[in-house]
Order: C-alpha cells, then structure tokens, then sequence
C-alpha cells in the first residue's frame, strides 16, 4: 500500500511505497558509479587560464591570483544564465513580459583535487568551502540590485554537473525565485497560527521520534525529512534560529565542516556515489532577520526519474520512505 | 546576452539565451537515439497474462478480453501508485499530515505494435488513443472520491519511461494537484482582471506573431510557447474554448489525431528521438465549464539537465529561444 504525505511547509504531496521493510537499492540502477570522464580539466592546477579570471580564492601565502596555490576558487561562470553588468530593463510585449538577465553567476572550486569530492573532504577543507559560501554571499549583498542568492551543488552528470571536478554554483537574482516565495509563504502561515518557526518545531518532532535522525552534533541535525521527495532525501538543519545562512556563526562553521562531509559519505557509501543537488535554503537578501524561516541544506539525491506525473502535478513518486532510508544510512556509517 | 521572460499564467521565470542564430543540436547529446532495449515485453501481443486483467479496450469482433486482438488496451498498472480500492482516511503524527493512496493508476497501450510510437501513428491510430483518453475520463468521472485525472505519456528513459512499447498513463486522484491550481490560479487571475481566457488570448497573439507557430489546421495550433522551461517545448492548443480535455467534439478528435503525431513527428526527426514527456492540462473533474480556463497538451522534450538551480528557484535555463525553435521545426517537416 502507499501512503500520501502532505509537507508541512510546501502545499505539496508524496506518495510513499510503505510495503516494503528492506529497500531494494539496485532499483536505482547504481550498480557501477559513473566512469570518470577524463580528459582536459580546467578546474585543475595549472589550467586557471581557462576559467574567467578569479573573483576570490584562499590561497598559499605569496601565490598570484589565476596561477597555482589555492586552496578554494571562485571565478565567473564561462556560460553565465546572468550576467553583473547593465541596468534592469523591464519590457513587454502584448501579453509577454520580460528582463534582461541581470544578476551574477558564480563557480566555487571547492579544492584543487580532481578526484575527491566534498563528501571526502577533511573538516579543514569543507568549513573552507562554507566560508567562501558566506563571505561571496556578503559581498553580493552590497549589490542593492540583487534580491536573492541561490548556493547550490549538482554532483554527478545525472545530477546536472557539466564538469567532474567538485564545485559549487552561486547564482544572484533580481528576485526572489517562486520556489523560495512558496517556501516562505508556508513558514509564514504556520507562524501567524501557532507563533512558532516550523522548522524549529520540526527539529524538536525529529529529536523526540529519533528514527529519521542520521548524524546530530552540537549545533545540527541531518535527518531524512517526513515528506521527501526523493529517495534519500537528506536535510541538515542548524539547532540555532536564524533565517539567514551567512549569519552562520564560527561554532557553526566548525560543526556543518563535520556534519555536512560525514552526511554526503554515507549517501556514497550506501548508494555506490550517487548523483546528488544540494541546495541552501535561506531568506532573501533584503529581509530582515525573522522569526518564522529557518535556513537550511537540502540533498536530494537523483535516483529515480522524474515523469509526466511530477511534472503535471508536483506531486513526487517515492519508492523509499524516510524511515527506512535514516535506518539505512544510519546503519552504513 | 540572456533574456528573463515571464510566464504569463504562472509566477515563473525562464532564462533564455538569445545570443546564438543557429542552435547547435549536437550539445543535447542526441548523436543516437537510445538503443533498443530488447527482450521480454508484456505489452506485445500474446503476453496479456503478464499484465493485471484489462480495465477496457479497443478490439477486433470476436476477440476475447485479456488475449491478441485489441488496437488499444487499457490495464491497471503493475506497480501503481494509488489503489481505487479503500476509504480516504486522513491522519496525522503531530506536524504531519498524511492520507492513504486512494486513487486509480492506469496504463494505456497505445498500439499492438512494439517499434511504432505516437510520432508514427496514421491519424486513425492516433485517433483510437485519444478516444481511449475520453472514455476512460469519462468513466472515472463517475467515481465521486476522485477530483482529478491526470494523463500524461513518458516516452524514452531518460523521460521515465520504464517499458519500450509505447504507452501513456492515466492517474487520478482524491485532491486537485498544486501544479494544476497554480496554473487555474494564474488563468483566474488573468479573467478577472481582463474579461478574457488567457488561452484565447494567446491563441491570437500567437496566430498575429506566426513565427513561434510550427503547425495549425481548423481546429489546432501547435506552438514553441513564449516562456518555454525546456529546449522545444511545443504546446498543442484547442482553438474552440473549453475547460474540460472530455468535452473535446469528433470534428476536433479528427484533427487532433493528425496535429499529435506530425508535431511529435517534427520532434523526432530533428532531435533524432528525443525522450519527452506530454501532459493534457485540462480542469479537475467536478469543476463546471470555466470561461478562464482552456484544455491543452504540453510536450517537454527531455533533452537538458535538471539540477539545483532549477530545483532551487523554479527558474528554468533554456538555451533555446522558442523562435528559434520553431524555425527549426517548421523547416524540418
């Protein structure tokens, strides 16, 4: 039988397979980990000339920008969706209106090894990572033209990675997206009823129940939320209220450094390295600090193909529900 | 440069690259279409043991239910999603809410023959199809529980088509979707504010405009839309004004059955047998005729990468314009 559960946030549906005790993994067609493309690499040493000229990067004392000695480096998209120069132009053609795609587009080489990703990093190297995340979020924010900033990861070709070498993507907008607004909106309604921030409810529902919970520490959870969407789906959650990700405090860093690498190996380990997004959910640009949103990373692991169903209706087809995945990636570690 | 367009019925953004006259086919990785996946195929002739005994079907006189001899035939789907069987019965565990999956979870073999998809269809074939979809609307209808039908098609892998032999789906469901209201939402607010159908709105835009027109005949167009999310997305609008997919007159089945399969035909021939998904967008079943909203169908071939951006914002990236994508599939046919 299924099940159908209603996100508490989202006005969205998931249907959920609930005959099964033991997930079968090689449904997900993961016998073999993708084949490494090989090939010429731009993100590696000695290639910084084949990338846009760097933005940033936390580099070896005394070494020059766009050569050798970083240790993370942040340069422009070479194909940015959007681009930091010119005015916003609004324009409309009869029915049809439109802008030009002002805003910035930004990739984070998360190290110079071409062959470890994130979830291998040492604590060292992944609260580097999340630092650059912070400090380019802080200085997009100068940009009064800017309204929100997306942080996001693909891994894996499946996933939509174009490159194999670990990175990450920023993309800044002169809106906030319909996916954040929805998000907001449902934090915002459960808010004005209850008075309390659902996420910090939902934190407090998890830590009582127990069995979604995969990895806790000092300042986070990750747990497989109650309604996902995909299979394994994962999220970390930081104990501490805030509705922004860059107010992330230095206690923090050092905690998501080890709660984020460990969460993203177990996922490798238990599902032969899947493909995956990783998303940081937080407040727009503009807002002030607010009681009833909650920041947040969401992993949403590719396994599964998404059809005409998710398409037509946004309702999500999951072969595994969230329990047995936290007592499978519980159990791998 | 990139262009931001607005839907003009969803709050959805799309961004799309306007720099490139000429579309390089070749980035969408589609040098050969997806290999034959061969072996066993419970939807061929003589293996209708293998499927749960038919619901209806199309059949030459004298054949008997569950053996050879049927055009179309209609079977309740192996592994369904929903059961029709059961009471609703709503629940919750403190936050959550859930539902059990009452529902009905249909598929619809098109055709006996295994090599032959919709594209390929004479418009007879075609035509039984799109009587089946009426009739099996129809009879659900009947089912009070239910609120909406869904009836979509997978077509290819990478579409989350699990079985070759072409087929569609129908799922119906005891809640209308929230892709569906936020499209009713976006058309409402339109009607209110102008008196008008958006749909017949941009029927006309599109008939003055021409250029993003790939096909038209009495009672059709099929159109790249002016905020397309995917590369050739093509949507196949009715030019008489109804809400409902079951209203559709024979005079309009027969032209439907011939803009269906040479529009995917056009599909087929230039991006060499895209995976693509359709979905007719029509109203939940106990709304009555609606002067804001229009039945349609729309295609989304399957050809670029979904990754976090997407996930993220709801944005689509599109790096191709739908004028450019209409050229291309009118000059193919």
């Amino acid at each position: 039988m299924s099940e159908l559960r209603k996100d508490p946030i989202l006005d969205r549906w998931v249907i959920i397979s609930t005959d099964k005790e033991e997930v079968d993994l090689s449904q997900f067609c993961l016998q073999e980990p993708e084949t490494r493309r090989g090939g010429f690499c731009p993100f590696c040493y000695g290639n910084e000339d084949k990338t846009p000229p760097e933005i940033s990067a936390i580099r070896d004392e005394g070494t020059r920008a766009n050569t050798a000695g970083w240790q993370v480096r942040v340069v422009p998209n070479k194909f940015p969706a959007l681009m930091i120069e010119g005015d916003l132009s609004p324009t409309g053609i009869g029915l049809f209106d439109m802008m030009n795609g002002i805003g910035a587009h930004e990739v984070i080489i998360e190290n110079p090894s071409h062959d470890r990703g994130i979830s291998d990093y040492t604590p060292e190297e992944a609260k580097r990572v999340i630092k650059v995340y912070r400090e380019r979020k802080l200085d997009l924010k100068k940009d009064g033209r800017l309204e929100y900033i997306l942080i996001f990861k693909n891994h894996g070709l499946k996933a939509g990675a174009s490159l194999e070498h670990s990175h990450s993507q920023l993309i800044a907008l002169p809106c906030v997206p319909i996916r954040v607004e929805e998000e907001l909106a449902g934090a915002r309604r459960h808010f004005e009823y209850k008075e309390r921030c659902i996420f910090c409810d939902i934190l407090r529902q998890e830590q009582d129940f127990e069995k979604r919970i995969i990895l806790e520490n000092e300042d986070f959870i990750s747990f497989a939320p109650f309604v996902p969407r995909f299979p394994f789906e994962t999220w970390i959650l930081p104990k501490r209220h805030r509705c922004h990700f860059f107010e992330i405090e230095e206690k923090e860093e050092n905690s998501l450094s080890e709660i984020l690498p460990c969460t993203l190996n177990r996922l490798k380990k238990l599902l032969n390295d899947p493909p995956y997004n990783y998303i940081i959910h937080t407040s727009p640009l503009k807002q002030e600090e607010e009681e009833y949103y909650h920041w947040h990373l969401e992993i949403m692991p590719q396994l599964a193909r998404v059809g005409g169903f998710e398409w037509g209706t946004g309702f999500f087809l999951n072969p595994v529900s969230p329990e047995q995945a936290a007592r499978q990636l519980k159990e791998v570690g």
